[in-house]
């Protein structure tokens, strides 16, 4: 047992959704007192960097609803329920830009929010990009546009924030640290 | 108009809480199909990278209850009401670690989790730290220790997954990169 951890009193579901749950657990503190912790639950995410034959980065544009705005991100999306996150990552590779690769290297994975959800999201990197014939139909409520960009332009678009998400801020760099040494 | 907006045509709030509210928006996708979007609303979050005299960086340990166990993490914490982003940095710099800075620099901003949560991190930098005579009292319900790891060990700690949450992976990354150039 951690030494700051938070025994479970009570936990009240709030909400059972598609894509999240959300639930209010009372805890004991490590001091003995009560406090409430909002947590929700989310299956897990898988993050793709394709790097095409001439070093290019694909970037696919997606509106989030939650910014009320389009995001430039690298291809993503959930997993479905006990999914493997190589076959979600080959899945949404394929259905966000129409490539396929039979060769995945897991790069890293990370929480996105530890405060307040558990969603971990796993990074793939492939430089062997194999285009598919016939894309396979994403998700009908999803529409993303594809842009490829150079990995200079990649930085660029960071710093001035066209670039804007976890994943991709981090996966940017990555690939900036594996140039460089 | 972005040519992927999704206009809202009914908002549910679900829950109003003390860190999170949650709201269900049905939107009219781009093909005028209509879909659900689960949206959690977040105040934003700082992050904050310490760096020692001697190039340490300084992380706390916290357990987090939406995974069960305890993180190492950078100091962070989430934006009171309309608060400047510099202002919580200083803030969770004193109540996490007990040093004050005049000195912040600010390296970027991110979204966490943009599928499903409008969570924005401000993520700051500093090497000129003080150290309080009397470092103010924190959250009366959060509890954090100090670890002070040098930039191998971070990097060790990234690879081996014991640092493992975005903020901090990027943190770590990021001056990895600074210092390779």
């Amino acid at each position: 047992m951690h030494k700051f951890e938070e025994k479970t009193i009570s936990s009240e579901q709030i909400f059972k959704g598609n894509v999240i749950d959300l639930k209010v657990d009372e805890v004991e503190l490590p001091n003995g007192k009560t406090s409430k912790r909002e947590i929700v639950a989310h299956p897990g995410a898988v993050g793709i960097i394709p790097i095409t034959k001439e070093g290019n980065i694909i970037l696919v544009e997606q509106y989030r609803k939650p910014l009320e705005k389009a995001l430039c991100e690298i291809p993503a999306g959930k997993l479905e329920e006990r999914e493997n996150p190589l076959t979600a990552a080959v899945r949404e590779l394929e259905e966000e830009t129409g490539f396929t690769t039979t060769n995945l290297s897991f790069v890293t994975s990370f929480y996105t929010s530890p405060g307040f959800a558990n969603e971990l999201i796993y990074i793939y990197i492939t430089d062997d990009l194999i285009q598919l014939e016939q894309p396979p139909q994403g998700d009908d409520d999803e529409f993303v546009e594809i842009r490829e960009v150079t990995l200079d332009q990649a930085k660029q678009m960071v710093l001035n924030q066209e670039i804007h998400d976890a994943k991709t801020n981090y996966a940017i760099l990555y690939l900036h640290t594996l140039r460089k040494g």
